[in-house]
């Protein structure tokens, strides 16, 4: 994982750059990215990052030093945007609405493969009038719920031979199953992770022979979380495992126990704008608008506001936290409780405020200011896509 | 406030654009600016919309169909976009860091009539050094602290003269004095709102008081906030008002009685890709991505969830809300304790989405497909701004 950033932009530096600014440290990134594919490659199974934490190309190249996939996307603008750039293996995991039918068949026409998922009658009969015109079609996985998180059929529901069988009368591929253990973003400290990872798995592959059973070929048994898949055991009978976040890491994975601060590659920069000393505050010009509204870490036992508070190198502040935000402001606190002292930050210094949630943070950012080498040189401006 | 859309894109319905989707309901945008226009033409003071919510020309252009402001801002990137597109008179409503000086006296060499805002002698300091060189200033406003909410010096604060002279011995205009009463937003079914209001008068009068005792000018004594705006009953010494979220409104809003739900100019266009009968849940393609994970009803009374169900033709279903949301899915339920029964909608059955803050879940979206006569009919596609 020792890939050249590629077209390195102009030299600034974060002491010059405008805030607030999402910054990425690909040093971390890549080893992150490191540490789950060598975790990984001692399964039998492929690995299929989501893409809807990085929405970047440059950011997924780093996923794939030499390659075009597969991926997991979350909308059919990120597959079309990857599509763009050369990824030809996605699997869009988000259950397939009727009229994102023909958007989705754009995609096969253009020579991705591309898997859809789907867990009721509707959707397949949708699929199948479709398919009536005898054009191109994606694939199909049916979505198990193995924790009661969201969507999905149950593992022994006879609604998935249905849905199977409604398929093959119209000859539309079923590619097999899918199921992502959601319930595991509320453990904590790792407790309750090797448990969930084998509730996935053992939901995706009991689902995956009751259809076998039936007489369905189920290639693809898909399963996936950032935390399960930092913890399962024991894969047998899995094909692939998804994890996005992973890529990032942030408060919330530190507060379940999957990763250390240390590890978190995305921050913003802020710069001081005021002081409230009677009060114990510190304003910065990262509000909402530059954190997200995203406070994953407030059931957490330890509680990180808006974000932990970083000198510019990185290096945690003892217990500051942004403990509140409006769009364009943040307030530094001293963690309630922690005994800690606000430290002198005069108007214009700057800090690094590291995310609840690596994914609703950066949705708020236009581009990543890449870091490399641990500095605080920013290397390489890579852009962001969004939308739908 | 007839001004006919201008660019009508190609006719589109709510039956057939993409999911998720920002609608904006032109009619009520143009009643809501209509409502504060009147209400604030019968004081003596100039209206200046905070524009953070719009981030669009288009918008803007419904609260001043013949001109060219005044506004306010929440970031320069918003001053150079607006300045762009016109409209010359604008106010930098954020405590300023030392390092956009420079771009802040750009807009003032390109033309534009500049405010910006600090609350200490640092600020102070950077802007006089910056004025040595004799080139163009901006003009400056004190923040006031009205209500302890973030920002700003107390009324009677010495540092009000202190950065005062330092202004005028730099040669730097001080225009005066600005306060926002941002705990109104506190404010539950509109107790307090009035008091909210007088507070934020009285302080600022107080403090433009002081500096004038002092011998310094200060032409502009600035108030606002949406819920105090609507509810002010004197503004004596007052010379202008700032709301922003009032051409919108949205759920909070409606929590702290400012407005009904009928008033809601913003939605999102969703449709429904899932259902859990046992658990009582629909589930639709409009996740936190699209409706931001602002939770602003989560303390009152009524809990919006993630936003407020309603018809495709916008008109609210009984007790039903967005009980939570992940990146791309939204959980339909109904309101826990109203014993409302959860309607029949089939996979593909589209329902609109009333926001609970207006200016965070229309950040999450890049265009307005806009309604104009309460049909279902998109007439325009407004871009939207976002960045620093």
């Amino acid at each position: 994982m020792s890939t050249p950033i590629p077209e390195p932009a102009a030299q600034t530096t974060l002491a010059s750059i405008e805030t607030p600014a999402l910054l990425l440290d690909v040093a971390k990134l890549d080893r992150n990215v490191d540490r789950l594919t060598r975790r990984l490659s001692a399964f039998d199974v492929t690995f299929r990052p989501h893409v809807k934490s990085a929405k970047s190309i440059d950011v997924a190249r780093r996923l794939f030093p030499g390659g075009s996939g597969p991926i997991t996307v979350s909308t059919l603008a990120e597959a079309d945007y990857f599509a763009d750039h050369g990824i030809s293996d996605i699997t869009y995991a988000v259950g397939l609405a009727p009229e994102k039918i023909g958007r989705a068949r754009a995609l096969v026409r253009r020579g991705v493969d591309l898997s859809v998922l789907i867990d009721s009658i509707g959707q397949a009969e949708a699929l199948a009038q479709a398919a009536a015109d005898g054009g191109a079609m994606p694939a199909v996985l049916i979505e198990i719920d193995c924790d009661g998180h969201r969507g999905g059929l149950l593992p022994d529901d006879p609604m998935l031979a249905t849905i199977a069988d409604r398929l093959r009368q119209a000859g539309v591929a079923l590619r097999g199953v899918l199921t992502h253990a959601g319930e595991s973003y509320g453990a904590r400290g790792g407790i309750g992770l090797e448990e969930a990872a084998e509730g996935e798995r053992a939901a995706a592959v009991a689902a995956a022979d009751l259809l076998r059973r039936q007489g369905h070929a189920v290639p693809v048994v898909s399963v996936g979380s950032t935390p399960t898949a930092h913890f399962a055991r024991n894969l047998d009978g899995v094909t692939e495992v998804r994890a996005g976040v992973f890529m990032f890491f942030d408060l919330v994975m530190h507060g379940i126990g999957v990763c250390s601060t240390d590890d978190i590659a995305l921050s913003v920069l802020a710069t001081v704008i005021g002081h409230r000393p009677e009060k114990g505050w510190i304003l910065i010009d990262a509000g909402w608008m530059a954190m997200s509204r995203d406070r994953g870490t407030q059931k957490h036992p330890v509680d990180q506001g808006y974000g932990l508070v970083c000198a510019v190198d990185g290096t945690p502040l003892p217990d500051l936290i942004v403990g509140d935000a409006s769009q364009e402001h943040g307030i530094i606190i001293v963690r309630p409780g922690s005994g800690a002292t606000l430290p002198d930050l005069p108007v214009g210094a700057r800090v690094r405020i590291l995310p609840n949630h690596a994914c609703a943070t950066s949705a708020q950012h236009e581009t990543y200011r890449v870091l490399d080498g641990g500095g605080e040189t920013v290397a390489a401006v890579w852009p962001r896509m969004r939308g739908w």
